[in-house]
């Protein structure tokens, strides 16, 4: 979802969002994200930017980074941390879906220089992945979810 | 979830849940993943003896094994294609609860032994990373969700 109509969502819809992400299955119960909530109209022209991916964060008026804290993950291991990460960001985008909001992925981690600059904007620590950037806000039309189920993916009982 | 009553589920079943995992977001919509279902009970077998923390795969009577193919991601991305198929994963443990059914992510990668162990018993190729075995099945009980809501993790406009 990529067009919004300008208007913010509620403090209570980002509340339910983040409830959602939460309950994101972590490796070994050690829930290692953490959420930066993006509101504020500067932060998030700073962010449209510099940002290729996110020229909607204006329209959309809330932004959410999903950073990945491996230090408070199992066995401090990265991997683990991305994957934890990955699972919150999906029920963010799918609890965001269900409330008829639109929401995005726009990618932040791998690329060095893009963790670097947000990192930088939002004043997250050196050792935090900023994972990525979820804009969240009223679409200007429901779209239709499309069909991406291809039997070609799937295996019985071991690979081809 | 754990605990599995022992009637396998449906091969109609097995269809909605991997319906729901190519529903997932793919990076530049180039979607990286293959699933291998498992339902032969002596593979199960084989891959219950081999797993430690897939012991209930026997009882569950069916794993999806999550794989990544780098190849077919955008840029080959290592990255972008574990994070997909993490995606992919969260939308089959969510479908499995809509439907009253049993799922739990047990970790293949990144343990280099255990995924080697996995790749010789599915036939998988060297290239391709097999994520996770989801045992998926009938519950015992039916479980509540845990709240896992944490304030802490949420931060409004810059970290800290």
């Amino acid at each position: 979802m990529r067009n919004y109509a300008g208007t913010p969502i509620s403090k209570d819809e980002v509340d339910k969002l983040l409830h959602a992400a939460m309950a994101a299955p972590a490796a070994v119960n050690m829930p290692p994200w953490k959420f930066i909530v993006v509101t504020d109209k500067t932060v998030l022209k700073k962010l449209a930017d510099g940002l290729p991916f996110a020229k909607m964060l204006l329209a959309a008026g809330t932004g959410i980074v999903v950073c990945a804290a491996p230090e408070e993950a199992a066995l401090g291991s990265k991997e683990f941390t991305l994957l934890d990460c990955a699972c919150a960001s999906e029920n963010i985008l799918l609890a965001a879906e269900s409330f008829d909001l639109g929401a995005v992925w726009t990618a932040i981690y791998p690329n060095k220089e893009v963790m670097d600059f947000v990192r930088n904007e939002l004043n997250i620590p050196q050792q935090v992945i900023p994972l990525n950037l979820i804009p969240v806000g009223h679409p200007v039309a429901q779209e239709k979810a499309k069909d991406k189920y291809q039997p070609k993916n799937i295996y019985w009982n071991k690979w081809a």
